[in-house]
């Protein structure tokens, strides 16, 4: 049987990238593909109690000011389970997986935002999760403003970036610019105010394309 | 204000190293030090989290089997925060920190128990650690058959370790003997079956030389 495929979605929250993402995983199920979804940090019952450990360290009753590291690392622990434990296995089964944010998330996020540097990053997926790189990235940057009015409006725990200030946006946008274009091969960069449907069916002929030719 | 002195304490466990702790931070409080002791994993309310999701990884009513590089992520996001918030201010108030393992049991029991390789250790500690070492470890190697015996009579979460074969701690114990002839500038090995007063008379002795000279 042959390996599947792994597709990872990326952008700053309020991207609309889970939005694509159950879109695509519709549109795969439709033409008889076998899909497993997962988001990152959690996915896995150890990932969720590792992304509960991380969202408490940033609540009010935290359990202790959480370093930057700290939270890369725990990151990265998620991120090897859900390898070892989803993402693997499905591949080795000829699945299709979808993934709600990867390591390029961890270099825009604490590389790039957190300013700790993409070298850590692509040192600690070389180390941590065997370099397993996604077959296509979807990343969305729609208008940066609009972003992050959007990003700001929401609360929870999908939002925990968010209290950081315009800049810290800025060096997260600007990270995933420098990942696009140095991934080229692998990265669909979709920018711009499309609608829903418009961005779905970009997403569909590029996969179309990579999948079926 | 001079820096702080930083001394870590290794071997298997039944090596007697969590005593050997003890009798220095009663005799170093003595002297008139300052002394901050910790534990890793553990140590921090945070590091705590993670001591649990490891535990409770490898019990009946486990989270899901644990990824070795998970593990090895958690120990790391544990050592990274205690860094930040115990150890290096501690050091930087010209104080003593005893802690109770560190990078040498994770390149011993992960590196060399589980198979991940030193270098995948020594590369998690510059990323995640700033590459912060010991001022002086002490490792503790009493005869092996008699540490193996006592640390199967253990239990609960001291003892996650002990559920492994021999060759297992036999790994281990070859990779701290490599640690102790790579690392011999820091670390006093300490061999043999000498009594408790006996150790700890030799490990007042090194700290002496070092600190006091």
């Amino acid at each position: 049987m042959p390996r599947g495929f792994f597709i990872t979605f990326e952008g700053l929250d309020g991207s609309g990238k889970t939005t694509q993402l159950r879109l695509l995983h519709k549109w795969m199920a439709e033409q008889g593909h076998t899909v497993t979804t997962l988001r990152q940090p959690g996915g896995t019952k150890l990932g969720e109690g590792i992304r509960e450990l991380i969202v408490s360290s940033k609540g009010e009753a935290a359990v202790g000011p959480i370093d930057s590291f700290t939270e890369l690392a725990l990151m990265f622990a998620d991120r090897a389970q859900s390898i070892a434990e989803i993402i693997r296995p499905a591949l080795d089964r000829g699945e299709i997986v979808l993934c709600d944010r990867y390591t390029d998330s961890s270099e825009a996020y604490q590389g790039g935002g957190r300013g700790l540097g993409s070298e850590t990053i692509l040192g600690l997926h070389r180390l941590l999760c065997g370099n397993l790189q996604p077959d296509l990235t979807v990343l969305l940057l729609p208008d940066f403003n609009a972003s992050l009015a959007r990003a700001r409006r929401r609360d929870g725990d999908e939002s925990r970036f968010e209290q950081e200030h315009n800049d810290f946006f800025q060096r997260v946008w600007d990270a995933y610019k420098v990942i696009a274009a140095r991934e080229s091969g692998r990265v669909v960069l979709i920018e711009g105010n499309a609608s829903i449907d418009e961005v779905h069916a970009t997403i569909v002929e590029e996969v179309s394309t990579r999948l079926f030719s």
